[in-house]
């Protein structure tokens, strides 16, 4: 299925498969009414984002109870326009439940930057969606258009 | 110089360097009140960001007069945690000046998409940032940490 732009729409299940695939997404938020995007790295727990970051950080203290977006993408080769995306928006959350917490620290999770990153956040995934480009030539009937 | 979560802070010269440096970027604004983000292809011209869209996409509608947010990242090697990425926030504008839109049209800048992308959106660069993360080995002095 394509979308009205020409893009292929992604199914549920694909969006989800992706974002298990990367470890690396941007995750947007406001600050000071002004939009804000920051890469981070993530792991999926129970079809959640968990991301990790220090308590005191911008993020932490914007992202917090904030609808956020969250993108992650990967484009193989740009001269062909090959690449997907996937985003969700959802609540972001500061996760304080002790039990929680405690499962979270044993995922193998690294924050991007280096220093002390205790601090958890989750988002709720409230709508996903999803886009692949397909080059011209897969969209054409996998012509060889590389000699034109 | 690095800040304080430990990330190195790239000078404006930097910014723009790696601007120039990778043909695709996030567009981030706001659809009903919520956050969104789209990879698109772009070019830097006279200083500025310049993203070719469908004129009646949802990109042209929400980002049009919009303050709106760019980012671009690369990261080289997932696992190192090293990679850099350069924050942009400006105001998205139209391009309805008949010289200026010959002299884009002139610019080799594909859209992302397929399908007819005869509008220009120009983005102002109003506030430009950016970090690198290391890895923690060139941090401590190229240490080979790798053994550990």
């Amino acid at each position: 299925m394509y979308d009205s732009a020409g893009l292929e729409v992604l199914s549920r299940e694909e969006c989800f498969h992706l974002l298990e695939k990367v470890p690396v997404g941007r995750i947007v938020f406001t600050v000071l009414a002004m939009p804000a995007i920051q890469p981070v790295n993530f792991m999926m727990h129970d079809q959640s984002i968990v991301v990790r970051t220090a308590a005191h950080s911008r993020l932490a203290r914007a992202a917090r109870d904030a609808v956020v977006a969250f993108e992650v993408d990967e484009f193989e080769n740009h001269d062909l326009n090959v690449g997907w995306s996937v985003v969700v928006v959802g609540t972001a959350r500061e996760i304080r439940d002790t039990d929680e917490l405690d499962e979270l620290r044993q995922l193998p999770l690294r924050p991007w930057a280096p220093g002390v990153h205790d601090h958890y956040l989750r988002i709720d995934i409230e709508m996903i969606s999803g886009r692949r480009v397909v080059s011209t030539a897969t969209r054409l009937g996998a012509e060889d258009l590389t000699a034109s």
